[in-house]
């Protein structure tokens, strides 16, 4: 058989028989590298799989099947009897276009868009070995094998099916809310049942939430300040006008509360009452009381962030302010980031039952449900006890930090810092002497190998503090020595 | 010694020594319960601890413990040389109120709030062992032992501390952005580095996410009719005027967004292109290039939802529009979800770096970062081949479930549906005869044992149809045959 007159251009296809990728799809790679660029053109008639297959001396199949593949991806068209054609579809469009693609996605995107001041960058600087951080826990005290353990048994007991076969209760899984609900109301004084409950993904969901199911634009949201800046992007970031109110050696200062209520309809006063953030004072019982009361008078949601209940020295906690909430009025969250590790991104919310309904709803919206395996394997390990001996062990170490570092810092640093033993939490809340420029500070220990804060973001143009937090618990004590030799020196 | 004059009610205290609660706790509690049933009163005196001891034949530590307990918790007041006092802060508050403490939350709140007509109730209905779902995988093949290996080995290699020891990047840990990229640039055609990419849980989040990013109350955002509504809620949430295009055998008739384009400024087009949600066609060549023209030239975003692209059978699947989207317009969503089991909420958006840097910053509100753990153990599959193989796999067995069902659906239901077999996906888009009631026939096929949707959510007020996704991808052959024999028996 001779060959029937075919385009040269054709005969230039280069095939590399040695490659991995399969060579039909090569030949498809070159074919439609010559729709890009111009070469053959929109309604342009192609060889016959038989007359390119013995151009190029390969399978007449092989020549077929990248027509499939560029006709199924609708470069080309057929017509029966007639033969194959790059597509008419593709007549409009420049080659210049076509040839662009697979480029790298730009740098900066073809639409516009602006950020809040609010939004703050992400500083991937890791820790060093030597932190006096905001607050965190020692991972290196959790306990990782009964952990994972519990995990490979909620995945390998039945298997991901049924039971994770198909989508579930974006409050959570039924036992791991049972579990909960069990377990604080042993350690806090709850009541509650499962259907009080729901699971979220770390504290900072449990705020986002509550903000996109019950805040609207322009409500009035009251913090603490100092307060939590975090909490706070978030009450903008829903519209929310925020009020500051001032915080002293007994937590927020509910008068100033009241008055802002007799002025202005408050939708929500968002709260840190066990150690406040970031001064670590607890909110004391008579104001407790009264910021129950004021909410019931005035109808403002309390949001009570309790991130470190568990961490409490020597007394049992105060009871959270949930646990005196006899209208509903509050919205509690707790935490396991502080428990075991950041890294554990596991929290969770308590509320009014059709609350709770409300929030799932609005969670479907943001993430449809958590992690259901994990939170199953947590539920496993907070009915075996395994969360509370682990609890009642860490909080000894901490107690030994704690006294180890107020210890430290009341004999090296006591001429340049002023703090109060804390009666729980992770950490002190220093205040330095006005001659100490903190930014400077932190960034000449940074060099020497230790993190500390530079108070920035404690600063509201209301109030102004030379004051950081000192963690003191994810440091063994060797390390909180040396930790404290080094801003010794380097403000001596 | 004889025992000095002492309030009578205080020796009726009863306390049980056999019982698991310590002791002093015990003399806490009933304290407490005194005062807040006003039978002792605001800045009365208590008996010294002596005295109480000998009354109450305890040890005086433990009386000093009980009211160390009081003191700590604010209930009580000491001064120093004149004895302890109940607390003046209780002064206020009315005993009633106080002995309400620790009641069940109520069922409803002592706020307000409303739910918009989007927010759905939770059906938290099993599916049974007969379903045809709305396109879910089979969770019974996931590499699972392969997968809580991984899980472990990132737990226990370096051990939590310090690879997880803080709060790492919100987009994601940078090994897993790495491997996802090296993933996506290889199956997917994509040119990216890791700086493109930002690890969510799931498509929703990663919907939610831009929405709260980049939408403004008042927005144009435009989706297909029909299309995803779990989409569409949140684009209502965020306050985005939303407008449907109709959807035809080719996918969303670009035409026509042309039309809205001239006549007002979207901000963002949501798009399923691979396989259209619900009707699994494909958007074609001269479509998809139609539609990024268009987003360059009017400057909007295009949120492309690439949900199940890993299964399309027999060609390679159409390249995404973001591999040729040379001007930064798409915004691409891909998720593990629909490759793994819905329990696996791993998803991720792929966009131009300063998107993501945006992005990563909004993440912070919502739920500070995702789990690296999982992230770093997905890492370690994509790297070394599990996940590809896996996928591999299941999509031969899909394909043979697909070809399997779709043959019945012919042989047995041809009267009563019309279908094309999907060239993609987990489902077939069914289109009933009008003379048969979904709604109805749903619930009688549940009663049966099989789960059916009822096509409630495919419906608008400017599209009405009786179709429905019947997912095959889940079942095996056995349990198709039997789900299509319920369905012939309920309508004959």
């Amino acid at each position: 058989m001779n060959s029937p007159i075919i385009n040269p251009i054709f005969a230039n296809l280069s095939l590399d028989r040695s490659a991995e990728r399969p060579v039909y799809l090569q030949l498809a790679d070159a074919l439609l590298s010559m729709i890009r660029n111009g070469q053959v053109r929109s309604g342009q008639k192609l060889p016959g799989s038989r007359e390119l297959a013995h151009l190029l001396k390969i399978n007449r199949i092989t020549v077929s099947k990248a027509y499939g593949e560029l006709l199924t991806q609708g470069w080309l068209e057929s017509a029966v009897g007639r033969g194959t054609f790059v597509s008419s579809h593709v007549a409009d469009h420049d080659p210049e276009k076509l040839k662009a693609i697979a480029a790298s996605p730009p740098k900066i995107p073809g639409f516009t868009f602006e950020a809040n001041d609010y939004l703050q960058p992400i500083l991937e600087t890791a820790l060093p070995d030597l932190h006096l951080d905001d607050g965190y826990p020692d991972p290196r005290l959790a306990p990782l094998k009964e952990f994972y353990r519990a995990y490979r048994n909620q995945l390998s007991r039945s298997g991901l099916y049924p039971k994770f076969g198909s989508y579930g209760n974006p409050a959570g899984p039924y036992p791991y809310r049972q579990a909960l609900s069990d377990y604080l109301n042993t350690s806090r004084g709850f009541k509650t049942s499962p259907e009080h409950i729901l699971s979220v993904r770390g504290t900072l969901m449990g705020i986002n939430l509550v903000c996109n199911a019950l805040i609207n634009p322009g409500d009035v949201v009251v913090s603490e300040r100092p307060g939590w800046r975090r909490a706070e992007h978030n009450f903008l970031h829903a519209g929310a006008k925020l009020i500051g109110v001032p915080v002293d050696e007994h937590g927020m200062l509910v008068d100033e509360l009241r008055k802002i209520c007799k002025q202005q309809k408050v939708r929500m006063v968002y709260v840190t009452p066990h150690h406040q953030y970031p001064t670590t004072v607890s909110l004391r019982i008579d104001r407790r009381l009264e910021l129950l009361r004021l909410a019931n008078e005035y109808g403002f949601i309390i949001f009570e962030d309790d991130y470190d209940f568990d961490f409490h020295f020597k007394h049992r906690p105060l009871l959270p302010l949930a646990s005196a909430d006899e209208h509903g009025m509050v919205i509690y969250c707790g935490s396991f980031s502080k428990s075991f590790s950041p890294a554990f991104r596991m929290g969770y919310l308590v509320a009014a039952e059709n609350v709770i309904e409300h929030l799932a709803k609005v969670r479907i919206l943001l993430d449809r449900q958590g992690d259901h395996v994990l939170d199953n394997a947590m539920a496993d390990l907070l009915n075996d006890g395994t969360v509370q001996r682990y609890l009642r062990k860490t909080l000894s170490v901490y107690e030994e930090r704690r006294d180890f570092f107020c210890n430290l810092l009341q004999t090296e640093l006591k001429d340049i810092i002023k703090f109060s033993v804390p009666e729980g939490g992770m950490s002190v809340w220093a205040e330095f002497d006005p001659s100490i420029n903190l930014e400077e500070l932190s960034k000449r220990a940074f060099k020497e190998g230790l993190y500390l804060s530079d108070g920035k973001g404690h600063q509201y143009p209301e109030y102004q503090s030379n004051g950081i937090r000192l963690g003191f618990a994810s440091s063994p004590l060797e390390d909180l020595t040396r930790s404290v030799e080094i801003i010794k020196r380097l403000i001596s």
